[in-house]
């Protein structure tokens, strides 16, 4: 009866639709007060009640891409000014264009109220459906844009439940390579310059090093950790400072992202440090131009044309009734060597 | 009776309304077939005759932003995935949200089919304006826009006439500068690699460079001079490989942009040419990272967030009836002397 139901127990449109004896369309345009009056009175209600009977609640993304269309996607972007979104927005705009639609690029600032902003005049603006960078683990708001007809894809970040589609780098899988190489490289202090915590790239890379700390044997020093609240350079060179201040010494620092990197490459400039001689950084994206820095930044690549490519192919195809639980697709990251790390000077 | 005649004869709207004995406000009204049911018929047609006895040419900006607005504008950015412009978007963003608007952003890839759908969709999303960097010097398209009611402001690219307000960087005192200083080191031989011709900025690079060589008593040798098709890595690689197996051989460089600069790093590094020993180099833009690089780029600082920002505030002024011409803003470049200048080797 429920050839697609799905693990966990949840309760598919198909199911209802088969309960109402009706087909799956006509069951989804019943159970949307939008399009609920092209629908004949009594099967609606028959759908309703079905519905109510099995306990379904709709999937938000389940609805797809409306069929009376902007052929606009509005695209949140956090922060334009970090050189690792262009490729995703140029791969989220390659994609979409080639189906058909524009993308409408929204800058957020990182900033939680001109989000809610961005997202209403879009929404008023009717797209058809957002990709967006700018998700924080526990976001509400996505789920509530979500829930009340709009497609939603993450990009980059997701939430701590697959609550929504995501589509991002495998940033574990990322913080372990760059940890793996300093640790082959003779490395036994390394310090980790994590990013914001509430947001899942912050997190789940500071989980990635303490994980991969752990599987080879290596101490995490409390003291050798410190968090910013940004992924900026001003918050890779206080960190570094801060670091550099307290007692314990690194041979080695993972940074949270490039642009931390850079931060320590201001501090070390300051305070007359040799990178990689006398302490290694490994940063996490390989941004544009991470090959051209003095020295030129060993880092994790993340494939951010192909995330946003993807992203946007994945919004397209969420159309029609799909009861799929929510993609979460992870994109392997690479270790890049290039000439900021070397073994330490003491091995 | 016109006391607002601006130079060149043009009649205004203001001296329309003086001729019909009507305001202003009731004057545009008239003119604007959208809002001519607005206006009694009778007063219509006495200010449409007086508009016909003048010679009154709308402007096409004239009109401002509209009354019944969206509270967006439309940004067009030719290539997001060159570093100036997210500054330009920063810039731009953060005035015109203190306004209370909120930019839609389309990424027109320097492909003017692209740029025609995307100002059409935007238009149909009702924006209020547009800030566009996509110009082309002798472009219709925009002038269209304007003329159909959308104002539009140009940001970083000009016309070659003066027919919309625009915001710029001052391209040809910035290469003054950069031949000046090239000069003053004491270089005669002095390549230009330009960027395309059919946009201002590669347009009054170049004339700004044989302006510069002139007043220097220096000779522009045609065979150190190339055009690119774009002002992009890739390019300024081929244009540096082509001026380096051609015979002349400079002492120094002069590029379009700084990313042209890099694509001559590149081709200094495949032939094993220390820069700036044996040839020194110059960029344009001071482009985010351009202290970064080996070595650190000599270039010409563009105000880029500033010229985002007065192009914000440009479109959020011309409200209203304003009949000035359209007004043409250059803000001045910088000198940025970094390490990829040095007096010639042969000096």
């Amino acid at each position: 009866m429920a050839p697609n139901s799905t693990d966990g127990g949840r309760v598919t449109l198909r199911e209802v639709a088969d309960v109402a004896g009706v087909h799956p369309g006509t069951a989804s345009r019943a159970l949307n007060a939008q399009t609920r009056a092209l629908v004949n009175e009594e099967t609606a209600e028959r759908v309703l009640r079905a519905a109510d009977e099995l306990g379904y609640r709709p999937n938000p993304i389940a609805r797809g891409l409306k069929t009376n269309r902007s052929y606009t996607v509005g695209v949140l972007i956090p922060d334009l000014m970090n050189p690792l979104f262009p490729p995703i927005v140029r791969g989220i705009q390659d994609r979409l264009e080639e189906a058909g639609y524009t993308p409408l690029i929204a800058n957020t600032e990182n900033d939680p109220e001109r989000e809610r902003i961005d997202f209403e005049r879009l929404r008023a603006r009717q797209v058809d459906g957002f990709i967006t960078a700018t998700a924080r683990r526990d976001e509400d708001l996505l789920i509530q844009v979500a829930a009340i007809g709009t497609p939603v894809v993450l990009v980059n970040r997701r939430l701590d439940q697959a609550l929504l589609p995501a589509v991002v780098g495998d940033d574990r899988a990322g913080v372990r390579l760059a940890i793996e190489h300093l640790a082959d490289l003779g490395h036994r202090r390394i310090a980790y310059l994590a990013g914001p915590q509430q947001v899942s790239t912050g997190y789940l890379r500071y989980e990635g090093f303490l994980e991969a700390m752990r599987d080879r044997g290596l101490e995490s020093d409390p003291e050798l950790i410190r968090f910013g609240d940004a992924f900026t350079e001003a918050e890779g060179m206080r960190l570094c400072s801060e670091l550099l201040d307290g007692g314990a010494v690194p041979t080695a620092i993972a940074a949270g992202n490039d642009l931390v990197a850079l931060g320590c490459y201001d501090v070390f400039e300051e305070r007359g440090i040799r990178c990689p001689d006398e302490i290694s950084v490994v940063g996490f994206n390989d941004m544009p131009f991470a090959g051209r820095f003095d020295p030129p930044l060993t880092t994790i690549r993340i494939p951010h044309y192909e995330i946003g490519a993807r992203a946007a192919e994945l919004l397209i195809e969420l159309q029609g009734d799909t009861e799929a639980p929510p993609p979460q697709i992870q994109l392997p990251p690479e270790l890049v060597v290039r000439s900021s790390t070397a073994p330490p000077a003491t091995a």
